[in-house]
């Protein structure tokens, strides 16, 4: 048979032979450097036997395809050593992951000395070469197998594979998983390696079923980029809003309060009084009404709605379903609520559209694993909106509802730092939404076209629609690469139904109106976060909870100091007076280490010439001038909200 | 012996009489204007015989104390009515109140048509002149003629009654009650009286008893007085903020959301709107932090607060205390939530005052009988604060906070309205609280002084403190003269020691701050109640959700207007243009009855000369003068927060 080796040459094999011999015969010396092949474009083990013609690509640590690998070997390798170390520990999965692996145990939770034994174990059995066996046997000798070693996990999972199957199992020492593959050849690749942390999950991810302890690790083919990613670790949890948002004291949580409960700082709250402020007057511009909507509802609002059957569990219920006559829960959205809004009155065509805006708390029952500084939490506040249209007035006030998010991106700083989506149904799956195929690609070529027509580039995500109709979401990704939906625009042409909204329309019939569902600037408490880690606490001047310092180089210039202050205060900027007896090089240093964008050193020389010198966050002193013309541009950089993305030291 | 009869003469009387044998003495013919007698100033019915010398006040109709004697003669007729009407009602007690009475049954709800069929029963009785007998039984005959007559709420509170007190029973037709008196003679003065309304209520008033059904009416001597009176109640209710606050669309509920949880619709939104903003922006400028704490925590933090063992019957709690590991709580005060704020970072002597400040919406479990409008919810935002101080503070603090409640009173032109309380502890009942006898007489010394000093009248009430301290209470009426609370300033030298608080002083040692727990407008959805009752929605121009509306006469001078409406726009004034091609007549009547401070008419003449025709809300045509000067005016209006009270149509 002939096998042409990708990059090397065609050889002529005359019998079946495993990729180990084909390694061999092109590079006799380094078998160690390969980690699996692809035959035909399909990856597979080295293990593998070829038995006719084929392509054959050989992945060498260089692969990008091999680092998974390794990784999954590492995985295998710490089961074993888990289990050598704690034999009562029951295996379950343990796959590879984009930046390492993990293995879940049905054990108890593991502490880092645990992890600190079990890296142990591991260096000691890579230190040996070992190498991993591969073995083809059918459902029913590894049914006996995982049986014979008592490892429940593994005997139901293999009971879920039809019989006759061939199952692939690997071993090394005394350690047997099944595993499709494919493994390195033997632990000498492992040049690097970490265990990470540990945390709690449940079999099959179900909250109903036992609970497990899982432990991440990662691994490198090189001590060296194993160090690097500690050190990328390390410097991105130095850029975690949940670390600096804390030192900066823009939030808190505290234990008797609970979990995803933040507690927002008096620097934080000032930061979102100026988003909630500017937003609630931008909305009203764009001809917005507002609302304040109760937080919570009889359990009849969420029947209506549908959230009582598909969403209980994310719900905080008050009273018990089977036991009061009344039973409350905290709101997960405000939709019902402004619908009601919308008829308390009867509309005619000519009321339309009615575009209702809130500043709205929600809740939503989190998982304990789940909460994340301030973006996951249990309570949030969004600023949430739902326009009550008339069918030819859709597309109109869907651009409107673009162009409102564009204006929120930009005057945050945030508009490079997003992706946006056009989410879609999934024509295979048609019963997780209501409506027919037509609407929903129309809707679709709707939206399209719409951000066509605006320039907005985009990708469309299949399966990712609202149960009511197709939307566009604009996500933004965390320090540590995970994505979250920061802007969602819905386009819903049939919740009206429902709640019996209508219009009356010229002809005096009743019409049903659509509904478009939106967030403009989206989750207080998630852009908060967002904006720590873009500007590291160095917002923008006009979002800067203190705007001015200023510096009085020693108490005898205190007066001219506290009428500068005043002058500043009497012109709306955020001002403080740091009226200590430190040495300037101090107070500047604070100044500085606050992010603080301005400070007003004041001695002598400002004092009798009736001027201030001027410090900078990104350029440090700007030698003097006088107050007025500080203050003029001071007022106008705060007043047109201007951001400058240099600024990030 | 001698029976000196007030206003008539000296009687020399030889044997014991009955008082309405003297009455036959001095006004031979008038027996049944009189209702009662006073006999050394003790209030005794008509029947009670006289057997020593004594002075005598006869209390005829006219006389304050009369009136209620024939409403508590009116409770026993109805109670007749019912029985006979109602066989299997059970009576258990109704009393006269202050503007009628109410008698509760253990029956069934009653219906409209019921309470129309019992006044019919009650007019039959009365037009019979039936007469009330009165005797004076044992303990035990009551008990035997309660036990017989199958009264089981009779015989309960019968059994509460010492052994051996004489008991009076009064008599009409076949319905006997136990009652102390006094009662009329006979039916014939009650010439005017009415059955209002049903309610529910629990025997006792506690809700672990079985639930009873009140019905509430109202009597008079004469039917003009009833037709006075019912003007007066229908008059209060248009009054009502529950009926013009949802007419002029401030607020609004929904049967499927819930009672006593209000939707705040656009108009009313844009009142709590500008009222939080000049709260927030004037608590910032008198030295306040805001904080943004979350609206539910674990009930370990009520534990330690002692909400969860004192207060938990009021609390909205998620999660069944004794199944789940995590039980949390929405919030009925925010307290400990600014403390934790405070608990951060440590504090040194010179970083107090800590005066914290939140928009704080808090959640009380009313019961359903007690919801009413905006003032009694399930659901409200309050603006609270807590002052964390030295002791040696204390006294300043406080006082600004009084000034600080001074200011929004007299900025929302309600100060004229409240009644200062000092409340005070119970040295009768010293069980309620903390602390001991002399740190109270202490404490409320202090505010005592401080009032004094600041010259503000106010009345003490024992027993109204909170359980740590003294407090000032500022308090309103509703239209129906129902007082509740509007701000309050609480006096706390004891609770830091609960939370842990602490300063570290001068020489380094750690002490107690005491704390200050106020509002500063109070609750947003109480106040606007109290606004609308006021200003029956004519609040002043600043709080006015609309402040202008421009009137084009026709469509000719549509593009004026609309310049007109822009330039207000421009100064941030709330404004509308009425565009429709309706008569200019019908647009002001619209205009009125909205209550809208300022109409700009917009003809020919406005057009030409480049100015504008004014109305306003008070004086009505004002002339016309440039937009210029009017847009000047109005600002300052609006900036200055100007207050007239005269305008109320």
């Amino acid at each position: 048979m002939k096998v042409n080796v990708k990059d090397v040459r065609e050889l002529s094999i005359e019998q079946p032979c495993s990729i180990i011999d084909i390694v061999k015969m092109v590079n006799p010396e380094g078998l160690n450097n390969y980690c699996a092949a692809k035959v035909n474009g399909t990856l597979v083990d080295l293990r593998t036997t070829i038995t006719n013609d084929c392509d054959i690509e050989l992945l060498d640590t260089s692969n990008k395809e091999s680092l998974p690998i390794l990784r999954h070997t590492a995985a295998h390798i710490m089961a074993e050593a888990v289990q050598n170390l704690f034999p009562e520990a029951k295996i379950t999965i343990g796959p590879a992951t984009d930046n390492g692996f993990f293995y879940d145990f049905d054990f108890r939770p593991f502490s880092r000395e645990d992890l600190d034994a079990i890296e142990k174990e591991m260096k000691s059995i890579i230190k040996k070469a070992t190498r991993l066996e591969r073995r083809e046997v059918t459902r029913n000798e590894a049914l006996e197998i995982m049986t014979q070693r008592n490892e429940p996990y593994k005997v139901e999972l293999l009971e879920a594979i039809p019989e006759g199957e061939t199952i692939t199992i690997y071993q090394q020492n005394n350690f047997v998983d099944l595993c499709r593959g494919p493994h390195l050849l033997n632990t000498r690749p492992i040049k690097g390696f970490k265990l990470l942390s540990s945390s709690s999950t449940y079999w099959r991810g179900d909250k109903k079923n036992k609970s497990l302890s899982r432990i991440h690790g990662t691994a490198f083919f090189t001590k060296e980029d194993l160090d690097g990613y500690l050190q990328y670790l390390e410097d991105v949890k130095n850029h975690d809003h949940n670390k600096i948002g804390r030192e900066l004291e823009y939030f808190t949580t505290v234990d008797v309060i609970g979990q995803g409960l933040p507690l927002i700082m008096p620097k934080g709250v000032k930061v979102v009084q100026t988003m909630q402020r500017w937003i609630e007057d931008e909305e009203t511009r764009r001809g917005y009404m507002r609302t304040k909507t109760p937080l919570m509802a009889k359990s009849d609002l969420y029947k209506i709605s549908g959230h009582w059957d598909h969403y209980r569990d994310k719900m905080f219920v008050i009273g018990d379903p089977d036991d009061e006559k009344e039973v409350l829960a905290l709101r997960p959205m405000t939709c019902p609520f402004q619908y009601f809004v919308y008829k308390n009155s009867q509309k005619s065509y000519r009321d339309l559209p009615c575009r209702y805006g809130e500043t709205s708390t929600l809740f939503r029952k989190e998982d304990s694993g789940e909460m994340h500084g301030l973006t996951r939490v249990r309570q949030f506040t969004i600023s949430e909106g739902h326009l009550i249209v008339r069918p030819d007035q859709m597309v109109e006030e869907f651009k409107g509802c673009i162009d409102l998010a564009k204006y929120c991106l930009t005057t945050l700083g945030l508009k490079d730092d997003v992706t946006w989506h056009l989410s879609k149904w999934d024509p295979e799956d048609t019963e997780k939404y209501i409506g027919d195929a037509e609407t929903w690609e129309q809707t679709q070529q709707h939206i399209r076209d719409i951000l066509n027509e605006l320039n907005i580039p985009f990708v469309e995500d299949v399966g990712e629609a609202a149960f009511y109709g197709p939307k566009v979401d604009i996500n933004a990704k965390n320090v540590y690469g995970k994505e979250d939906t920061m802007i969602t625009i819905q386009w819903d042409a049939l919740i009206a139904e429902a709640f019996d909204m209508y219009y009356i329309d010229k002809d005096g019939s009743r019409q049903r109106p659509y509904i478009i569902h939106r967030t403009s600037m989206g989750c207080y408490e998630r852009t908060l976060a967002w904006m720590i880690e873009k500007y590291e606490g160095a917002f923008p001047t006009w979002l800067m909870p203190e705007q001015v310092r200023v510096l009085p180089i020693s108490e005898k210039f205190l007066d001219y100091a506290e009428e500068v202050t005043a002058e500043l205060q009497r012109n709306g900027i955020e001002v403080t007076c740091d009226r200590r007896s430190e040495k300037i090089g101090y107070k500047l240093r604070e100044t500085r280490m606050q992010k603080i964008p301005y400070a007003l050193i004041i001695g002598q020389k400002e004092q009798d010439e009736h001027v201030v010198s001027m410090w900078n966050r990104k350029d440090g002193d700007l030698g003097s001038t006088t107050l007025d013309k500080f203050v003029e541009d001071v007022c106008k950089e705060i007043r047109t909200r201007s951001v400058d993305l240099t600024i990030r030291k």
